[in-house]
Parts: structure tokens; sequence; C-alpha cells
């Protein structure tokens, strides 16, 4: 119905999440008829993006720079390592602000019918650096030298393990609460059950299990 | 949160419609995580489409072609014009298969309160069109000429209105309808009412009392 450019456009627009044939028309048109300028700024950043954007070398984020600026940030508690599956996940901690400590994004979790493996989520890396750290600590503490302990180079004490409470999050979480407890770090996994605000009601049964099983004394 | 190009890319992603900043966060985390080769097709083809894509030199249909694939089909009744909005209303009627005339594509609809007026919509070069087609048919009524009458360069005797049935859609259909009619050509508007597989329980008012005061003896 479309002349071959536009049909081309809107079948490339095809290729974002949640965006059919009919959205991606809409799209297209929108763009050519009434926003040309905004087509073009669009082209101009996604162009650079595709270009320069890499992952950070310390926690895989997305970032144009070789380390993050949470990485790179000196004020940030390298003893705690948080775990979690994607960069979006790091912005909703981020901005809720209660989390101090570093990241390291999985960008996936393991699957492995999807050829998924630790190797694809970069884990063989984390637990190098890891075991490192603690052979470094160790040796440090049996010479008894006085190693500098700020928080801008203090090893990884505590792993903090925020994948999602999915089937495979949760098998992420467990196969690297396995592997991390082996190098001697203390691993520990975000709280689920009832969210603040949440009305027991609508709450699914799964939720309402977990939160009765791991129930505190107050 | 994010690096300064990928914070540029979710907002360039705002542009599109129906998509807010979490929507084009998801998008931009997409492209570049999942999809880099999408991405680069949609660079190209937006690109190329901006640059080229311009409007039918007839109908005002996008097109990188000077004159459309409609325009340019000999096989099409050209007697027959209708008037629609956008381009998707062209698609939407072309899928019917019902329609074999020409179209009209205002890119919009009169609303002066954005200003548009009919300049924006090329309805002064319309009526002209219609104007000089009358005049030469009419004087080769009067010197009683042969006048080659077949159907590809046939001139335009009926407008069929299909301007969506919205308060500015109507009143586009009311200006362009009086402005025709002084050319001296048919006019008509498509039929509005109770769609086929609708059921009356779930039609709102206005509608029904389209169809009432709209019926037909049969």
């Amino acid at each position: 119905m479309f002349s071959p450019l536009i049909d081309e456009l809107i079948h490339s627009l095809c290729c974002l999440p949640g965006v059919g044939r009919k959205s991606a028309q809409r799209m297209a048109l929108h763009l050519l008829e009434r926003d040309p300028e905004g087509a073009g700024r669009l082209v101009g950043a996604l162009g650079t993006a595709i270009e320069k954007v890499g992952r950070c070398l310390h926690c895989r984020i997305l970032t144009e720079q070789p380390v993050c600026y949470i990485c790179s940030n000196q004020r940030r508690n390298t003893g705690l390592l948080c775990v979690v599956e994607t960069p979006a996940d790091v912005v909703a901690i981020e901005q809720s602000g209660t989390y101090q400590g570093k990241y390291f994004v999985l960008n996936g979790r393991l699957s492995p019918i999807d050829g998924i493996g630790p190797k694809e989520l970069g884990l063989p890396q984390l637990f190098q650096r890891l075991r490192q750290e603690q052979q470094v600590t160790s040796q440090a503490d049996e010479a008894e030298v006085e190693v500098e302990k700020d928080n801008a180079n203090a090893p990884v004490t505590e792993l903090i393990l925020a994948t999602n409470p999915t089937v495979e999050g949760e098998a992420t979480a467990y196969y690297i609460a396995e592997q991390a407890r082996q190098c001697g770090i203390t691993v520990s996994r975000i709280a689920h059950g009832v969210p603040l605000g949440g009305e027991l009601e609508y709450i699914d049964g799964g939720t309402l299990t977990h939160a009765f099983s791991s129930r505190r004394s107050i």
C-alpha cells in the first residue's frame, strides 16, 4: 500500500519492543508528516549510540565510557556489589537512593534453552575477580601488612543478589550464590514479599506464600 | 541515570507517538543490548525516508516518487476523487478494495486553533484544479468538440468526502463541499452509522442518533 521506502521504514520500526505493524505505520507517518526534525534527531542519536555505546569494563552496564560513572565514583562503597539483570534495574535502584555500593549487570539471566549460560552473563570474570580480591586480602592479613582499606579500593565483602523473582532469576541467583560462597564471600538476596502500599486482597498467591514463609519476628 | 548518549537516545525516542519516557528507555536498551542490527537498519531506513520521501504532486500522499502509484495508475477512474485526512486512511480504503477512483490527501483537517487553514491542507490548489477542469469541459461542450473521455483523463465529476466524523473532520467536509459546489461538482459524504457486526447495545449515542436521522427506506 505504501511506497517502498515507507514500507521499509515501517518494517524497520517493527524491531522496537512492543511495536507491531499498525503502531509502526502510525510512527512512520507521524515522523514523516509531523516531525521530520525529531526523526532527524532520532537518526543521529541512534546512529551515534550504536557506534559508541559499549559495556563498562567493571560492571557491564551500557555506557560510552570505558568505565561507567558509578564504577568511577570514588565515594561509593566497593565492599558491596549488587547483581542485577538489566541496566533498567540499576536505574530503578539508583532512583530509590537507597544503595551506595557498586553494581554488576548480567544483561540477562541464565536460560539454557535460549543458549544463555554463565559465560554470556560475564560470570567467569566476576568470580575470577572475587577470587583474586580474596587472595590479595588474605595474603595481606597473613603478612600483617597494613593495607589501605578505604571505601574506594576495599575488596567486595558482600554480594547482594537482586535478580528478578522469576524462575530464571531465582536459578541465576542460586548459581551465583553457590559460586560466590566458594570464594568465601557473604551472599545475600533482596527481600521478596508484599510491596509497600499493596493490598493483601490483590496480591498473588505465590507472593503471599513467600511473604509468610519469610516472616520475621518483630 | 544513564550515560549522556543513551539519555539523548531515550529523549529522541520520546518523539514517537504514544511513546513516553519509560517505553523509550525500554526501546533504547532493547536496541543497544539485543538488536543493534535492527537499530542499524532503522537508522538507515529512517535517514533515507526523511531525505527522499515527499508528497505526490497530484494527491499529496507521502511517496518518494513525484507522482504516487495510485495517481499514475491509468486504470483508475479519475472521475471520482476521494478526500481523506491522512495517508493511513488511503491504506484503509485501499485494503477494503471497494474504491477505484483517485484520492486527495489533506494531511490534516481544518483546525484554526492549531493554525491549520485551507492553505495548509492544499485546498486552494485542489479548487483551482477542479475549476480548470470544469472550464475545459464546458468549453469543449460549447464547441461540440469530441473530447476523449476515457477514464484516465476524465475530469473529476464527483468529490467523495471521507474525512473523519469528528468536529474538525465535519467542519473540513462542510468547507470543501461549499467550495466544490461553486465549481459545479457533485459532492457526496460517505455514510456514517452503526458499523457492520456492531451491536446496538455498545454503540454510542451520537452514532445512534446519526444512524436514525440518516435512515433510508428499504
